[in-house]
């Protein structure tokens, strides 16, 4: 099956299966904007967009009854680095001839306003890089292509020399960099080793980490357990991204571990408004309680994600019959779906569906048509899929409280010929307990004792009166409730 | 040894004491504002602060070398709802004589302005009251005792009924009722079922679980698993409570499960700054990217902890030799550190420390004096701080593979008499592996017939020749490393 893509993201894509050992499985095919694929019934055609990361398109999709758009994750950048401007005139065209379905990015559509232009970090950015006496080191995605290049631009202009640290960050400056979606000032990037070398005020290192993910070249420096660098007082960490929701403990054990090595931070926490007034404004806001970014303090981040008010340009653009809100919580489609409404577009012609739910659209109608099977795939090891919700919850037991083996030997009369023999792990710390694994296996061996002779001697039988044993045993003495596991064998 | 308290405090203590059966166990002893106890060297006194619980108190502690102020957490409310102000007269009194080490609530020293009154979340409450047509929902802590006030009053003033949702919400109104620390309008409180009788627009459901905690109220009602409340279109739900750091997850998913069911639903995330002027102004914080709070959609909650102007103050009215920020992360506790030094407490005068460092004082100096043992004691069952690091470690590769246990008996010459047996947990779904679980028998006897038949037959030996044919077949096959746990019996 064919993969198609913009010419930075199938390169991506193919350094990642090259180091699988898969780049000869996929048939990568290159779309540029305004390119136009043919599958079957279906015309796709590629329209730029602007996001976090360059090359980004949506897609018009022609089918039998009618134009479906997908913007893709997208935002309205009016001046973006590359000066790949978001091509506002073939939405509006689309528009123009009828576009039947339109599913857009709700990401953001809880914001009300516009969201900031890539030119805005860097502008802040080079606040920082003006007032900046020590070393910066800067964490952001390294997919975050521009982000990268404003790094490289204001470390060039400011006389610092920048060092990458982290794979992803190394491999996606390479290949964006050969494909010419980057600029890398002429000796501006050195190895680790050549930086240390510099005066601490010509230093900068581009990282990954940006969530503080564990074993990120971020989280190992915040932890001292970097091999080469070590953060220390003078230094500025700039957290140049947002924080992904789920993020926010680990990024705030790197920010806490950060401030403690004397390190100064900025990150998402340290301000909220971005305006460019006065002074005087900018203490009535503060007065409100409101956490203020001015000239001195702006952010280092904006959003790759449109804001309500770019939103609304969108459905201005295409006027679609029927909308779909897509990529977002619940309560971000619920918001894109009031802000539809808000520009005329009712809940007649709104479809606020979740993975897996259908629609049906024909030329003059849309409608619900159930279910279809979605969700994730979960890998473990070499298999797809077959870990299953039995095997989950188990894990999550076993998580909880530990577990119990015991095993013991039985002939065909029921008479315990060995054991029982008890092993545990995550329950109690066996050395310190071995008294207490006595009393149990001889409170299983009374709880056997007192079975019926008459009674058939079946391993599952013998087996359930042992996990009973066990289990009541521990819980009169832990009030705990391992898995008990019993393995019987027949001599 | 004695236990000190405010009368609110301690009747929560007695009750949960109660509950647990040790209602003779403890001693406890009231302590009102501006009362003292006496301590072997110690004297110390209570002084009244406000807080997101009432009756809350901070320390003075009278020593030989001099006085140690401990705010305890705290904000500076001028407008509390039980007119209990803050003592700011005594804290200035103890400035004057000459506080020697100030300990100050560190949570929000990373915002600037002024926390706000618990009287503005009436008023914001009291517009989501008017414009109410149906049902309304509010979950906040149920040590929260103004905020239940606020309900309760504004409840009764708008004709509606309220029934208490959550075992906490229950005692500790009633508890607070009945020490006077809540005044229960006449017939506003009724028993679910009677609410039940009433339509929407008189109902209220004051609820437990505003951080989205599995099994509290407001989850259960979210996951359509509450018995008696089902949440439809027209309710509208109040968190009214912050987001505390790592609830992020839980609280979003509570959320987006009330929107699916047609509810309104406010919480942090709808609003940030609270303004209460012209819509030209909202426009413009609007048109700035700020999300903005004003009449129409006020902010449901205010914080129960000072910001940078009140602590400012508190550094003002008590004029410490010493300060060591407490309470919060350690980027909070720095800029608290930072914030005195603003206030002219440089940093010689300032001791940042964490959980188990010691500080000791004299009447002249201070300094740095090691580290103490201190953390956390984990409490499982029955059992208090024997859960240790190996244990912990355990649960955890026990969560992430899941385990294999396999268990066979051998004679005294090392031969298998019986077994081997296979029991697992977490690893894979065994009635769709029995072929495989099979080999992995095989693979096991193979590995023991290999064994040098001289070698001694010691029963950790054979376990571990098992442990290692297992892995090594399992990571073959499945690239996983459960726990193996072999277990072996002699006959």
């Amino acid at each position: 099956m064919p993969v198609y893509g913009t010419p930075l993201t199938l390169a991506l894509v193919a350094e990642r299966l090259r180091e699988h050992g898969l780049a000869e499985a996929a048939d990568l095919r290159t779309i540029r904007p305004r390119e136009r694929v043919e599958a079957g019934p279906f015309g796709i055609e590629a329209i730029r967009v602007t996001h976090s990361i360059v090359d980004g398109i949506g897609l018009a999709i022609d089918t039998p009854a009618g134009t479906v758009v997908h913007t893709g994750d997208f935002k309205l950048d009016p001046s973006p680095l590359d000066g790949e401007l978001p091509d506002y005139r073939r939405f509006a065209e689309l528009g123009e001839q009828g576009v039947l379905v339109l599913c857009s990015d709700s990401t953001n559509a809880d914001r009300p306003g516009h969201t900031g232009s890539e030119v805005e970090v860097g502008q802040a950015l080079a606040t920082r890089f003006d007032g900046a006496s020590g070393r910066i080191i800067v964490a952001t995605f390294a997919s975050h292509i521009h982000r990268v290049q404003q790094v490289l631009t204001l470390a060039s202009r400011t006389g610092r020399r920048v060092a990458l640290l982290g794979m992803s960050m190394q491999r996606n400056v390479t290949i964006a960099a050969e494909l010419g979606y980057l600029r890398v000032p002429d000796g501006v990037l050195v190895p680790l080793e050549e930086l240390d070398d510099l005066p601490a005020h010509r230093q900068v290192i581009l990282s990954t980490g940006s969530q503080g993910e564990p074993h990120s070249a971020l989280a190992l420096m915040a932890a001292e357990e970097h091999k080469y660098v070590h953060v220390e007082r003078g230094d500025l960490v700039i957290i140049s991204a947002r924080v992904i929701p789920g993020h926010e403990r680990t990024i705030s054990r790197v920010v806490n571990a950060l401030y403690r090595l004397g390190a100064e931070v900025l990150y998402e926490d340290n301000a909220f408004v971005h305006v460019s007034g006065h002074a005087s404004q900018v203490n009535a806001l503060y007065r409100l309680g409101a956490e203020v970014l001015y000239e001195d303090n702006a952010f280092v981040h904006v959003s790759g994600h449109a804001s309500q008010e770019d939103l609304k340009l969108m459905f201005n653009l295409t006027r679609p019959r029927y909308f779909i809100p897509v990529h977002g919580e619940y309560r971000h489609l619920l918001a894109h779906a009031r802000l539809a409404e808000s520009v005329g577009i009712g809940p007649d012609r709104v479809f606020l569906i979740e993975d897996g739910m259908g629609v049906e659209v024909s030329k003059t109608t849309a409608r619900l048509v159930g279910r279809f099977p979605a969700g994730r795939v979960l890998v473990d090891g070499k298999s797809v899929g077959d870990i299953g919700a039995v095997v989950l919850r188990d894990r999550q037991l076993l998580a909880e409280d530990g577990l119990v083996a015991v095993s013991l030997a039985v002939d065909r009369d029921g008479v315990v010929v060995a054991g029982p023999e008890i092993a545990s792990r995550g329950f109690v710390y066996v050395k310190e307990n071995e008294p207490l694994l006595e009393e149990l296996k001889k409170a299983v061996l009374a709880a056997l004792a007192e079975r019926d002779p008459d009674a058939p001697c079946d391993r599952d039988l013998v087996g359930a009166t042992v996990r009973s044993a066990v289990r009541h045993f521990i819980n009169q003495r832990f009030r705990r409730k391992p898995v008990v596991l019993p393995i019987i064998l027949e001599v």
